[in-house]
């Protein structure tokens, strides 16, 4: 039987988005096994022919039909909304994405977020060239992370780490899921996706971090956005479609939102005169919450593991869900 | 012997700098043996003739004059720059600052700063209403806080809440200090005033909280920032008198540093077209890094433990510096 063919893709014009010789060569040394290909996306297609194994941002749902050997599309991303996932599924192809170490950037940028609205800082910016000094209004509208509660919409293995930096500022975090893990004991306190209005109404501040799927499509409209605690903060660094965007403006706009900080938005980006864009009480960041220079160290890492128990004939891990089996309130 | 008389005089437009009706009930139930009045800033003067005891926030030289009895003055702010520390020592009068509890609301303010450059979430602000999308920025100028260093300048009690927030996202903190603590084990690289340049040198990040003093006065000037790392974040939440800003400006401007972040400024407020107000690698906040609305539940406590102290004859705590004595390097 000749070696397994893995195809790799992994352009950006960002290097920490790129598989460095470094990491190419470290790959080939431990799998001496696998017959390592690299492909421009534009060359992908042409290549798959042979692949047992595709490592890439993306994949094209027309490059199946060239590929009569997959078994196997690797993303190092952790969503797969912009992947073939349906497709891969009907062609017997896995599909995984990858996940464990999107955590530790999304917890800093979600924390970036919470203080620079609770300490008055995008405020004091967006202000500094106007006035000479603002310390009234910001004594008026800071508050305090240390006795405040967050609630994480969606608290997975992401959620995990943003309620561990959110406990290091003293805050009480509520982490609502599908399936709330039984053993407690971790200091967040679950609620089951039935009671998530319960878990917004004592929220200072919400983290939608939920996955794109039809169960969480405007999950948050005009009904829950209600249902939050007057003034709270409201952050998405999930999927936009689980965002009202005119609910969310109208909850902005009302008074009954201190703010919104948003990593996604539908259409990404927004209109140059969108109101959310142009609203004094929004941050908008450009899907930047997972930046992280050590990225593809660990989307590696991730792979080289998967890419054992596929030599092992062992499932994989991280396979997609099939959109619109489950209903996932879960986030990842 | 009559009951001392202490006067209370804490005004301001923000409850929780005032003194409330029921902390001054909790004050008077606790000290049976203490004669309390309270005064309005302007009538400070005439109502001090009896007073052994003052608690506000301000208090001019010239009120030492109407003060025959006065033993002691309290203030329930953490900085003495702004009381007659000197005139005080010179009439015999003990003055107090608080400490102990601005650690945290400047741990939250601090980490605000740092991540709203590290996660670019300053530059997403100001770029929001007039680019749709600006990722491939901040791709490039990100950086992680996990694996970076901070260097806290005049690390006391307050460095040692910032040192843990900067921990729990896995920074390491060197903290320099005139007399750094024997004892390690606390997670924080300890250094001596004297190595400064070397502290400074492995720094992503920079944190001034450096008390006024002849010895700190300008400290970082063009040599000490040009001894910083290139490319480090520098805040100053300590005082202004520590920095010279034409150096700081010079140093952003070549793009040696990062950024900054000023809590503290000479004058205070900058004038409306200084150049470091109008930088766009440069936030300012109006003093506001000790904002926090449980800030008189503490100094009140803190007032309370040391008038028992007062009462019993023993030392007070927190009694100031008289200044330019010694050269504190030290931070509180």
């Amino acid at each position: 039987m000749s070696r397994p063919v893995a195809l790799i893709s992994l352009e950006s014009p960002h290097p920490f988005w790129r598989l460095s010789a470094e990491q190419e060569r470290a790959l080939r040394a431990a799998f001496p096994g696998v017959d390592f290909r690299t492909a421009s996306e534009e060359d992908v297609p042409f290549r798959l022919a042979e692949a047992h194994v595709y490592l890439g941002w993306r994949f094209k749902p027309s490059w199946l039909t060239h590929a009569p050997h997959l078994n196997w599309i690797a993303s190092p991303a952790a969503g797969t909304d912009h992947l073939p996932v349906a497709e891969a599924h009907s062609a017997g192809v896995a599909l995984t994405r990858s996940y464990g170490f999107h955590g530790r950037p999304m917890a800093e940028h979600a924390m970036g977020l919470v203080l620079g609205f609770s300490r008055g800082l995008f405020m004091s910016q967006r202000v500094q060239r106007n006035r000479t000094w603002w310390k009234d209004d910001l004594a008026a509208e800071f508050f305090d992370l240390a006795g405040s509660t967050m609630t994480i919409v969606g608290c997975g293995s992401i959620g995990g780490h943003l309620a561990d930096a959110a406990r290091a500022f003293g805050m009480d975090v509520i982490g609502v899921r599908r399936t709330p893990p039984a053993a407690a004991g971790n200091g967040i306190t679950w609620m089951h996706a039935s009671a998530i209005r319960q878990a917004l109404a004592v929220a200072d501040v919400v983290v939608d971090l939920l996955p794109a799927s039809r169960a969480t499509d405007h999950l948050f409209d005009h009904d829950l956005l209600s249902a939050c605690k007057p003034g709270a903060l409201f952050l998405n660094l999930g999927r936009a479609t689980t965002v009202d965007q005119q609910a969310l403006l109208a909850a902005l706009n009302s008074g009954h939102l201190r703010g919104a900080a948003l990593d996604v938005s539908d259409p990404k980006p927004l209109p140059a005169r969108h109101p959310l864009r142009l609203h004094p009480r929004v941050v908008l960041t450009p899907k930047s919450s997972t930046l992280c220079r050590t990225y593809m160290n660990e989307a590696i890492e991730f792979f080289a593991a998967n890419l054992h128990r596929y030599l092992a004939g062992q499932p994989l891990d991280g396979l997609a869900e099939v959109p619109d089996v489950h209903s996932p309130l879960a986030g990842g």
